[in-house]
């Protein structure tokens, strides 16, 4: 075994694309309470009141829903060279990019399937104005109270047309842990695979995509310190005509409590909390197989058809015939 | 600034001692709902459901209460090994001891205050038999629902006469990263350190020993998932006549939701929730003076003297006058 | 109008029949939590630690499961003389009977559907042993923290072959008030009406028996005191085999906080939290048409058919065409 | 034994009176998440999101703090004329008032100890607006999820200078029922009663008035569904720089899990959940003697000496000693 350095830190930023941007900004701002910190050309910078960064969650206007940048910080100067040497030798990007509100520079590249990544170390924190500052010393920003008031981002989910490619990729060039996966066909069809750079269980899973398309979303997930604070969350949202997809429930693989919806944009977004904290060094992937895996959830509710069916960018039945080889300009 | 790696993994196994062994086992096994999982000569092992580990806390029958071995596992056995030469170049242990029940051999050795600890990689996992197994096939153990049913291990505080000396062993030996300080008298008098391995915000602190002894225990800390099953967990030692020392209240510091009880035995427990993970590679580590700490709460009610005073052992007023100087034979 | 004055006070105990005596103790001593007081012939008398009363549920060894005696405890003596009468005048059962575990005599009769029901008002109070003796004075037994730990009896759900008629006996002979109404085909198809005697929302419905049966049970429901004990409760049910038909949810009708299990002997079960309390003395009767009710949920998951279909006892499909009119021997 | 009929239905609505109208209004609107539904004079009215009233606090600006008009609705036209002649018969009052908002007309009277009261059967039930409009066809108001969102009004507790002549006044006059009380010095000594009209614990506690005063206010509570939703009130409370006094902790008497602040005008506001229901109606008083009552709390924290000493309008030391007999005038 070769020691496993924790080169990148954590999920720092993602950056999603929405055809409805001023819809898409009152679902986070008022909806689910985040922050909106700074505005650019066609995107508006949020975050919620328990990120250190200044700023966690992008939101650009777009043709079409989907994913945009999704930024690892690394845990050093040190670490973020040997990683970006890495990519460097994968092939996957040699592009570094400057002026992103609240960061240093940023290396971008590609992963397999073609979703936008990037990997920087300089980072803001953020200061809260005298109206947003906590009377806790130890907490970024005061706690508004307004609605959902996710804590902070989790982590995310990415549609792959290759999933044991795009998880090997995060293993070897990105340094993460593998922490879960479903395996159907006797473990010859990987369907999904979960991985962190850290004890928190996933920051990325990589899921089949069943349209055979590329680099498209699945869901983003948003952190709540308790489980009510997602039943309170489904309350929120139904008062207000957001589409729930699926829970309050309880997964079996991550043992997350879920909320999955549809922001106006129609990108899924989840409000999460529970799952576990992964010490183990010398951690035993889970692996899930038909039986095992079943309907997807410990308790609550089968997911439905459209949260194995449905990614955003949505994919038109008459267009699923020819995925294309993703092209890897990373910006 | 030199990297930091992180070669402690996480808080391995707690050792417990106890006057009054059957009473304690009473505590942590109907009250707080552990799983006995071993016995040995004075010894019993427990776990939490959720614990990955053999066993976590071990009870040891002993004179007096307090604080016996503290164990740290590593990441890697070149972590160990890493570690293992820093505590020797720091003079404080040269000794390996074998056989303890569910791990490999571990490196003992003492803390500057005179705490023992153990540094150790190899470590069984707990394979559940038959009626304890859970139907989530991610759960080393099924969820009994018997009394509080602590989920695992989350941290200790030490009492220490000297904060810095100690704090210090475990940024610079260890290789923890420094979260919180309590720090009066314009920044001379450090009172508190809290400090961890990985991005839980603490599992261990180091406060300081205001009867100026050694080697003494504050708390024990074990985790549950929510805020409600702190309030549970308080309606369960209340009908079972367990002294409720504070809470369930929010801490200012580490932002915990708390509960303190004395299980029979003597020592400190706490039942522990909330908190936050610390993902910032470059946290900037955040002090509270006099006026900031207050009384040590967010809200709930202020820290009662004994949670200033009471340690385990407990030291009689006549003795406090001299205390020694560690002998450090760290079996 | 005239004045509604209220006689019965409340649910008092329900007696529940099982073929696997065994196996239903099993679920709600240990996994439900409650406390077993009484045993007599094939009975065992069961209780909620806040259950005032000796017993509230019964269970009975039976061939089938099913519905036993429902029994209403009126406001006084003088109440339960009112209500004797207009249960005589309308013709639906004659019989005191005698000799209950916990309580004084009590009047049989049977709702139009045919389900038994008894009024009484003498009650025997509970009286905790000592070891299941509170600390809280006001509390009439410990919490035990054994399994779900429900705190006492809430309400049931009865099939029945006309659900207006049996609405009307609930209205007019029981005294109940009306609170919410399922009704298709522009108010000419009630399928279910939910009615209490008290403030709590409903203790009694009637719903439509899609199988035209009779005096047959669609569920029982015991309460816990927030939603997070219904998503614990969820857990320790998943973690013990036990099926979960649906929920954790939350009802539209109602706003109650769900999860629906079958015990073992085949009854379903609800541990049920949240809804709301009714103080309008002029409630306006909230209606729900199809578009309304929709799944029958606020958010979570759509019932599913079974909750529509099955009830207990369940009626095979070739009996289902001649449904008997119920003989009127409440004994 | 005679009948007790429950003449009155509920505790209707409670007004407060402030020396700072728009900070009190902050507080209740902005924090607490009450919403504002009319003005009339110097003073506002409120609701929340689950009262079935148009509204239930009335904010009224005042020289001093303290609780001006208690509102207690009846059970039908018929029960308001039976109480009528109760109070007339006491000698309480004799007043008819006309045109308060939402209400038909009140009988207005004061109680022994000098609070005014009201008597009402007619109210406007609340129709939502299109913005306030739940997507729950049986919730009067949306869940707007700003700040606290206290669903509705629960209860209040006012000082008396003699408790038993007032206890006697809601038994005997208004036909509550006496569920607990805080009796020392062997039973000689009323310190407190708690009585409802309902099943609900309480709706109105008389307790001692330690300065001897008369009229006073102790506190109005405000009713939330779980008890985290009372943890979550401390961090808003707390976030926003209102003194908590007490809390989140749980009483002995009534289980209640309270959090006490101070709104900005001075009077003292409990955020409220759990407790429990009575449903017996030959419930047995239980009493609490210096030992039982202890602290007042079950766990948590000591009531602190302004608990006890505190009320409004707040009584200086110089002219506690010669307490007037309050003048009956109801107006």
């Amino acid at each position: 075994m070769t020691e496993r350095i924790q080169d990148v830190a954590h999920l720092g930023r993602i950056e999603l694309l929405t055809p409805k941007p001023d819809r898409s900004r009152w679902y986070f701002e008022k909806l689910l309470g985040m922050e909106v910190v700074h505005s650019a050309g066609k995107s508006i910078f949020l975050r919620g009141y328990g990120d250190y960064a200044a700023a966690t969650l992008k939101l650009t206007e777009s043709d079409q829903p989907g994913i945009g940048f999704i930024s690892w910080r690394t845990a050093s100067p040190e670490a973020l060279e040997r990683r970006v040497k890495a990519v460097q030798k994968a092939g996957l990007g040699d592009v570094w990019h400057d002026g992103e509100f609240g960061r240093g520079s940023a290396f971008r590249f590609r992963d397999p399937d073609g979703h936008r990544m990037e990997l920087y170390y300089e980072e803001e924190k953020y200061r809260a104005p005298d109206h947003l500052r906590s009377t806790l010393k130890n907490l970024p920003m005061k706690y508004t109270a307004r609605g959902v008031n996710v804590r902070r981002l989790d982590h995310l989910a990415l549609l792959a047309r290759d999933v044991p490619d795009n998880r090997k990729f995060a293993q070897n060039v990105l340094g993460f842990a593998l922490r879960e996966q479903v395996m159907f066909e006797n473990g010859k069809l990987e369907l999904g695979s979960w991985l962190s750079p850290s004890p928190v269980h996933h920051q990325v899973a990589y899921v089949m995509d069943t349209k055979g398309a590329h680099g498209r979303l699945h869901h983003i997930s948003l952190w709540v310190d308790n489980r009510e604070d997602v039943l309170r969350a489904a309350d929120i949202l139904a008062e207000n005509g957001i589409f729930i997809e699926a829970g309050p429930s309880k997964h079996n693989n991550s043992q997350g409590f879920y909320l999955y919806s549809y922001e106006p944009g129609g990108n899924r977004v989840e409000v999460y909390s529970g799952s576990y904290l992964v010490f183990a060094p010398d951690w035993e992937v889970v692996t899930w197989n038909e039986e095992d895996r079943g309907t997807g959830v410990y308790w609550g509710t089968p997911l439905p058809e459209s949260f194995i069916n449905y990614g955003t960018p949505d994919v038109a039945a008459d267009k699923i015939s020819a995925p294309k080889v993703p092209v890897f300009d990373p910006i």
